[in-house]
């Protein structure tokens, strides 16, 4: 570790304060937490890569920064956790600087700030190569479990919170608000049977809660919310095309009873708005019905995560 | 996410099995552990780049993995802890292809099997760039609490285990064992009031200890225990200044009071040896006992971790 590496860690520790559940924070070996008493503990951990997840300089450094936070946050959020302690691993490209390195690390403390979540630990390391981050995110779930992928039953209505589609074209992906209220006010209210978050899109993240619960889906064509964005796109993909493959919604898909749904439905209190999309059923695969009443299958094909032309 | 990054998930999944403290492992949003009620949980953070940690032909894919598992249990043996389960992020160079992919994580899971450690979770990416590992492992105090680098006092005697130096030019840093063995034997047999592990260099990361617990230390040069690479070294460094400055040794450096120093020279079971380097002192900075009687300051200046010839 050389000597601006070691004056980042000084600037990162004067920018946090340690907090429960840190009982050692930042500089030393490894950081110590004290979790709740039985409670489980959820962990979630992403990379991100300068000209895969985000480029410069469409996007400033703490965007990238907050971007690496932010989708950890969508993961515990989906688990029906409430996100905890950060530990944030750098490599950072030499020739930008120490500016740029604080200016990284300010996107990831501002954000955690706002939810309340404490730094606790990292990797600060430089090279020749572009910008990638790393962060672990723990939490706990906020009822008595977390809820995974598994648990969808056939009948159960799915829905999703927010709007899909564009996320990359309208930089939303460098700018969303993970959806950890809505999460948390959905584990309050209701039963749910799964949950995850919409990354790849959602016909590809569909797939993952089908394969898992062993069921299959129907979705209601109409009755996708798209993005505005989506809706006025002139690329040759239609909107609903974008609404169903692009990336990086970073929004909740979720599975509750009929009696649950319809409940959800009458109260939900929250802003962000919540949308039926379809049902589980038994058969497995993913099926679309059209407007005009066809009935199509769905292949979970959706975005890959690359902003570069090639693709993965 | 691609499909060939699904297929190496898929294949990482059948290479590992879920176990205790795992509730839900590796292909939900985050995964779900059940910590062990009523104690700390420690969590170490180790970000690995090729060109910097690693090299490639130098390295195999295998020994790359392997480190970045390694550098982790290292810094929870440090802390006086047992590590439980392992996150691995990876940014794989699309050039390498499926094979060296599974190779990196084979070396991975391979260490991970060795030390009881469950792989719980990860997230697989890939690019253009280099091969960037991250690593997040958590664990617990084998004792009540875990060892922190803040309690060295004056009168402590300060020890190693093993030996000093040279540890990049005979590939040490990619084949060595983390010393969770004997830091759990110290941990059990004496009140051990500071231990960090050394991958900086003796030099710069007992000045770390000293820095962290305000006090000094005097080391004895003809006591530190040097390797045979060291001993016979002859690139213009002395033996001693490989053994204080070389980085990567991943030995452990620890304090305890005098009384318990000599019950560990007496009663040491391990066949790791441990070595007394020195003491601490109540005035601060590091200083240095020559064979002649001379003592001088010693600067804190240790390796910076890079195998390129520019250094950082």
């Amino acid at each position: 570790m050389s000597r601006p590496e070691f004056d980042l860690i000084h600037w990162i520790r004067s920018q946090v304060r340690d907090r429960e559940p840190v009982r050692v924070g930042i500089g030393d070996d490894a950081a110590c937490l004290r979790p709740p008493a039985d409670r489980d503990q959820l962990v979630a951990i992403d990379m991100l890569m300068e000209g895969v997840h985000f480029t410069f300089p469409d996007a400033t450094p703490e965007q990238a920064g907050r971007k690496a936070l932010a989708v950890n946050v969508s993961d515990i959020a989906a688990m029906a956790g409430e996100p905890t302690a950060a530990f944030v691993s750098v490599a950072l490209p030499k020739h930008r600087g120490a500016q740029f390195a604080r200016r990284v690390h300010t996107g990831v403390i501002e954000l955690a700030e706002e939810f309340n979540i404490v730094i606790a630990g990292g990797d600060t390391n430089s090279w020749n190569g572009p910008l990638v981050i790393s962060v672990t995110l723990t939490g706990h779930p906020v009822g008595p479990r977390s809820i995974c992928r598994d648990g969808a039953k056939p009948g159960d209505w799915l829905f999703v919170t927010g709007k899909l589609g564009g996320s990359l074209p309208t930089r939303h992906h460098l700018t969303f608000t993970p959806r950890l209220a809505e999460a948390k006010k959905l584990a309050r209210m209701v039963e749910l049977h799964a949950m995850m978050d919409i990354s790849d899109g959602l016909a590809a993240d569909l797939d993952h809660i089908l394969t898992a619960s062993r069921v299959g889906a129907l979705l209601v064509a109409d009755q996708i919310p798209l993005t505005e964005w989506a809706l006025a796109s002139t690329d040759g993909s239609s909107p609903l095309q974008h609404g169903l493959s692009d990336g990086e919604d970073f929004e909740l898909l979720f599975a509750v009873s009929p009696e649950e749904g319809e409940r959800l439905l009458a109260q939900w209190p929250e802003t962000t708005p919540i949308t039926r999309v379809g049902e589980i059923v038994e058969a497995a695969g993913c099926r679309i019905r059209y407007p005009d009443g066809r009935i199509e299958p769905l292949s979970p094909i959706g975005w890959t995560h690359s902003l570069d032309a090639e693709g993965q």
